[in-house]
């Protein structure tokens, strides 16, 4: 058996430079651990082996033939199933669209292809990415490589578990209320939400709206910051998006430390429950930074309004994305979307207006806290991965959960806050399920937040064990 | 007499820096300026003419102690009125804050002073800056400096009036719906609405909006440009603010223009009616860069959607504002607002959603188009200045307008697509009343659009004919 599934996009990437692997042998070792692992996990749900042998083999004849290679040639992913891919099945984990076949790449697809990214097929996803954990009528649900009986997360959940257990070693996640971070804690590997904007969105019915996005996932952060330097950059098809180049992410993540001053809250300032085996691993990296030099202090942004914010604009974007398909098509839409849907179509525009008010003002406390603090280290999850079986986990640390979306407060309060978040293997339960830390920066630090997340790597090196079924 | 009021502020600002000039004698020539015109015209409202000289007093100590000076250094400015100006009375022209004293400036005031603006006042605006002509009940109304019995437009008017009757060089505009392209165009001065995010906005309640911004407003383009270098540029207290540096705007603008293709419509593609002696000066100002060596074309973008969109959003965010208003203050706030509150009052959520989602696809249709061309003309308001005695001109080529925004589509269509417009002097009337060109460009492509607004104005020279009342 190679090694070549769990070595890190940059690994690759540098052997597959210098000649001495050639992409087809690293297509074909990613699929040939797909076909070991994937039967446990079902992460990958859709696979177009033929193609991307066939697109391998044309990448080594380009390399053969002496051509400037790009930054991610000959390196196989499999994408989200949300994001359209042309030519390859594109369900979005709904039976409405369990035969559809798009005509062209949706944009963040079109870059990674453009950078020579090798298809390999698409990941699994919750039912229109709704809800932070990954199941659906057309595939099932994907399980936690780390306990099959739990979940993934979601909705990046495919990608996470794809990137554990070897599938692939970069995948492009999404994510409004902590679709890549949540699977990304629950999997043991890295998911990057970076500012709005930073990675431009097309197709996007409302191109101004500054709360979903993609973002990199990989196994390290220095992959994930590769991944970013092909995402990231405007692009005139988005009108929100940054000018600042990709290339800036690539450069070296390595930076002094010491002397950072770095909050970190186990509970979001006592604003949400956490399990008490996530707020240790939350303290315990906290002391991780002390030892690194940086100056650690228990702190925390008010998080006043963020809730309210979260629910009323996220209701709204369903409304506007679903409502239309509630009078034909509500029988194949699971309940938890039907609820969501309808909640927005009840609210008035002052609501949203409302919403937006708070957002703005949850931004300036977060701008304020960052005058006195650079990092802020907060749990991703609230939960470590929960029963596969359930919809979504219904008590935390005592407190019942009434809809599918409370337990997901500690990534969708930050996400109103318009801070990049990384979420970085920062250790496991006592019973072995992976716990992520999340680090928080200011608006478009995203450079600064994966250095921090990078030298804690560094020093933790907890993302090194690998789950016992990709073994 | 002295020929100080009329210089543009790069010559005042050149014969500053070489001591030809101080800025007690430029701040006091504008003084009297105001002093002569002003009760003609109305259009600075708030004076503190001590104040400024003291200030131009103390940057006249700092020159003489060889200090570097700043890129506005000895500048006088009256400041629009719906800016809060710390120590300086801000109105918004609304009799609820008529002795409104802010503590703080907003940041285009802030950048401007520290840029060495001397702030000498306020300039008149429309109750709240609603509508496109300048009237409210605390100063009464702006009177055009080419006809008096006309409108400056609004709802920079008074910023308008003041710069064509020379009582300053720069201003400080803002625009939703065309709040400094038309009172620009009525008062044969340039105004400039820039991308959204290139001139950052605080305070902003609705800190994510896209539709309102600032932008200068000058005699000419080189110094509506030399304002935007100051205006411009990121800052932590705008989450949509774009990155690039406000210097950028420094640089000359000459450009050869020749062979760029130029779209240009006098009637956005017939959707809305003009009257024919403004779009007379339209197609002179299109046969202008035939002239000068453009390809030029009649053609438009499809418009579709942009006033559902523009109606929309608008009210919606007048509901947001002045919605708890309405309960306590309803007497005080004049009919249109509280008609244009009470729409967005009755909306729901679905109907912003659906703005936005039409506002998307107008965006993506310009983007196409601006591959075809490289700019498009059209006029920047339907109708000439009208009689100042309206509250908004009632027929427009033949069309009843139903509201006081009807006419200003214009204006608000370019709104909505997001791209920059110019506002640029371009002719006069046979009765000898002002028509302004309006310069669109592809998204922030702002430089462009200046540099093509200038090589216009250099051909033309049509904003050198002054007002009688100024003479």
């Amino acid at each position: 058996m190679t090694d070549i599934p769990f070595r890190t996009a940059r690994e690759l990437r540098a052997a597959l430079g210098a000649r001495e692997l050639s992409a087809r042998e690293v297509v074909q070792a990613h699929l040939d651990q797909i076909e070991r692992v994937n039967p446990d996990v079902n992460a990958v749900v859709t696979l177009v082996a033929e193609r991307a042998l066939a697109e391998a083999a044309a990448a080594d004849e380009r390399a053969a033939r002496g051509a400037e290679l790009p930054p991610l040639h000959g390196i196989p992913v499999a994408h989200k199933d949300t994001h359209e891919t042309a030519g390859i099945r594109t369900t979005f984990g709904s039976p409405l669209h369990a035969d559809h076949v798009p005509e062209r790449d949706e944009l963040v697809v079109e870059r990674m292809r453009a950078a020579g990214v090798i298809s390999i097929g698409k990941t699994n996803v919750p039912e229109f990415a709704a809800g932070s954990h990954t199941f659906n009528p057309v595939f099932g649900a994907t399980r936690n490589p780390y306990d099959l009986s739990r979940s993934a997360g979601g909705s990046s959940g495919g990608a996470a578990a794809a990137l554990a257990t070897g599938m692939h070693p970069l995948a492009d996640g999404s994510d409004l209320g902590g679709s890549l971070r949540n699977p990304a804690s629950f999997c043991n590997v890295v998911g990057f939400r970076p500012s709005i904007g930073r990675v431009p969105s097309w197709p996007a019915p409302l191109g101004w709206s500054g709360l979903a996005t993609a973002g990199p996932m990989a196994r390290t952060v220095a992959d994930a910051a590769l991944l970013l330097s092909v995402l990231a950059g405007p692009d005139p098809r988005s009108p929100i998006a940054l000018d600042e180049p990709g290339e800036t992410f690539a450069r070296p993540l390595d930076r002094d430390v010491r002397g950072l001053r770095i909050a970190w809250s186990p509970d979001l300032g006592g604003s949400v429950p956490v399990e008490p085996e996530v707020a240790d691993v939350v303290e315990a990296s906290a002391k991780v930074f002390g030892d690194l030099g940086c100056v650690v202090e228990r702190d925390c942004p008010d998080f006043a309004g963020a809730d309210e914010a979260f629910r009323i604009l996220r209701a709204w974007q369903f409304a506007v994305k679903y409502g239309p398909l509630l009078d034909t098509e509500r029988d194949r839409i699971k309940d938890t979307i039907v609820w969501n849907t309808e909640e927005g179509l009840r609210l008035s525009a002052t609501d949203v207006g409302r919403a937006e008010v708070l957002r703005t003002e949850l931004f300036h406390r977060f701008r304020e806290f960052f005058t006195r603090y650079d990092f802020l280290l907060l749990p991703v999850s609230q939960v470590p991965p929960f029963d596969a079986e359930l919809e979504y986990p219904v008590r935390v640390a005592g407190q019942d959960m009434v809809t599918y979306l409370d337990w997901m407060r500690s990534a969708y309060f930050v996400t109103v806050s318009g801070s990049p978040a990384l979420s970085v293997p920062a250790g496991f339960t006592p019973g072995g399920l992976p716990v992520g830390l999340q680090i928080v920066g200011p608006h478009r630090a995203d450079f600064a937040v994966l250095q921090l997340g990078h030298a804690f790597e560094q020093a933790t090196g907890a993302a090194q064990r690998r789950p016992a079924v990709a073994r």
